[in-house]
């Protein structure tokens, strides 16, 4: 894997890049659909390509438990089993042990986890997660981090912290393919000097990028806001940076201008399923009796396949009758809704006026988000 | 509507035609996928064309409840609502107001039925049907019928018979718009005597189609096939015969070999839905153990995207994590496998030799039937 770096914003840490993996290239800053279990749900490969997404996530603990990673590899590995043959990144994992709370331990040679499938028990460690997903075949695989949950004292984060340094050195030394990268993972909850230590203890590991874990799992938009900007700047500059599993479009738009390359969240996909419709004013819920008869699309201003083909009323009448057209004519609108995003952040960060998009994204984000509110209150999502 | 007789097998009752409507060809003997909300369930409609379907089927009785006909109309007909510019068949809701047993009632003026969504009271009659396809602006519209259970008495069959024949008077009285055609349907339940008479009633009022109705409805399938033969060659060479709601593979072969030019059913789509993987051999029950490991695509001699980019063990995948793009690729390829049959029908027909692609065809179904059934046995259904 290689990492170009192509344009950096004069007036904030925004990156223009390329990654350059076997599979095909990924232009930076970029939104990673969500495929966990070998499926970006509801979604044709070819229809995903069509959004302009370069690359998307599997997941290596789901992967491994169903249906095997042995099996993916007898078939060809993930890109032919799922047929997506461009970039792939795989999570470890991390994230899914530490969301099953009672049902896993968390020691030092690695965790032992009941599955959440049919409670079976499975032991991964640091080596076992780096030589499943060298299995599946990734081209970008994640180190196997310990995220805890907020809040934590900072006792209980220093340790997860220390953990996730050695889980680092043992990933690193397991990996054992040149045609696939390995990312190290930051952890230090929401203290921002262990957030400091755990970029330099990373780093000086030495990994293909970096990613900050550990963050949107419950603490306050600003606490989050505060830890990825104390974080991204440390990490090296010729390596890109990956913040993972966030976030709404306003973080996107705010962790680029701090230096972010990439990101992953099922936000787009999972409110597509829950008939909840981004555009670049208010949100659209689309099963609200407000939509029975509107002939307009969901966004005007989308390109998307659904909003040049299809009613809000069409869209509604799915949604309420249980359609599975629903699900895929919104996840449709939705990831190209992100993807067209990343497109506008590349675009603003070549032309050297990021600063002034965020501005007035945020802005204009904020006044949307009022009038969409109004929905909430309603109680009709 | 006009329906061009081009050839007929010299064999037997088979007849290669067109049927030409304002939003194109339909190419006869023809499988109209069902798309009963206004969505043939999962698929696109540029999936539904590129599986060379010239027609579906779209139903009266949803589309009045939900999401109202008017609806429908003000946002440009039912081919804009729902982005299909192709030819649409609308069902009456007879079969559908039949299936509410308790819920409705049935009087010679029309029938009061509640509906399955919210419980609400309607009222439908041979008038109000024809009206609400001509609003809907389908391109073949269907009478209302009386389509009885079965078993039925002699005298119950003759007294939905006689009614039906009324309700067909009624409902070409108040057909209007000559884009759209109108067909008959002929009831008769398994009383080859009353077939007969129902086909001479519904021939002598005279309509752009004839429809063959209250079949598979329960009987078993000798008497449906005798009644089939008695009824298909008595009604008007000269227009489109169309089997309803009917079948299995086999069942359209032998009712295109007496003479039937159109079908509609849910059986590829319902069991694509529910793993249920039509091939030319056995049928694959897909979440079945045996094809975990399985890389060859569901059936090899498949035309289709998902028995091209494939394999049974990521569809058995998909299907036993709860995936809706198993539903999407499973009914692809059923629907391209009834498809590609009415191809291969066509072709037999033009080239003269149907009697013999015929018992090919049951010879060859029979045989893989004995192997499909063992899995039914295992109960891994």
């Amino acid at each position: 894997m290689e990492f170009r770096r192509i344009a950096k914003d004069p007036g904030c840490g925004a990156r223009l890049g390329k990654i350059v993996t076997p599979h095909g290239d990924v232009r930076t800053p970029a939104f990673m659909p969500v495929g966990t279990q070998g499926t970006v749900k509801a979604l044709l490969p070819e229809q995903i390509r069509s959004l302009e997404a370069d690359i998307i996530l599997g997941n290596t603990y789901h992967l491994y438990l169903r249906p095997g990673h042995r099996l993916i590899a007898a078939l060809g590995g993930l890109h032919r089993f799922m047929n997506w043959p461009h970039p792939i990144l795989t999570d470890s994992g991390g994230f899914q042990i530490y969301s099953l709370g009672a049902l896993r331990r968390i020691a030092e040679e690695g965790v032992t986890f009941q599955s959440h499938i049919d409670g079976s028990t499975h032991f991964l460690s640091p080596e076992t997660v780096v030589e499943i997903q060298e299995t599946l075949g990734s081209d970008i695989m994640m180190c196997l981090d310990e995220c805890i949950a907020y809040p934590a004292t900072r006792e209980e984060v220093e340790r997860a912290l220390a953990r996730t340094a050695r889980w680092g050195e043992r990933c690193k030394k397991t990996h054992n393919n040149p045609e696939q990268a390995l990312f190290g993972i930051i952890q230090g909850g929401v203290y921002p000097d262990l957030r400091r230590r755990g970029a330099e203890e990373m780093s000086s590991i030495g990994f293909d990028g970096y990613a900050i874990g550990g963050l949107s799992v419950g603490e306050p938009k600003a606490l989050m806001l505060e830890n990825l900007a104390a974080t991204a700047p440390l990490l090296p500059e010729e390596r890109p940076r990956y913040l993972m599993g966030v976030g709404t479009p306003e973080d996107l738009v705010e962790a680029v201008f701090h230096g972010i390359d990439m990101f992953d969240c099922v936000m787009p996909t999972r409110s597509a399923r829950n008939g909840l419709l981004f555009t670049n004013g208010e949100k659209v819920v689309i099963k609200n009796a407000r939509y029975r008869e509107d002939g307009s699309p969901v966004d005007s201003e989308c390109d998307c396949y659904t909003c040049q083909n299809y009613s809000r009323a069409y869209l509604r009448h799915l949604y309420v009758s249980g359609e599975i057209l629903a699900m895929v004519l919104n996840t449709i609108h939705n990831l190209r809704h992100y993807l067209r995003l990343m497109e506008r952040i590349r675009e603003a960060i070549r032309e050297g006026r990021y600063p002034d998009f965020r501005n007035r994204f945020l802005r204009e984000r904020t006044a949307g988000a009022v009038e969409g509110g109004a929905d909430a209150v309603t109680g009709e999502r």
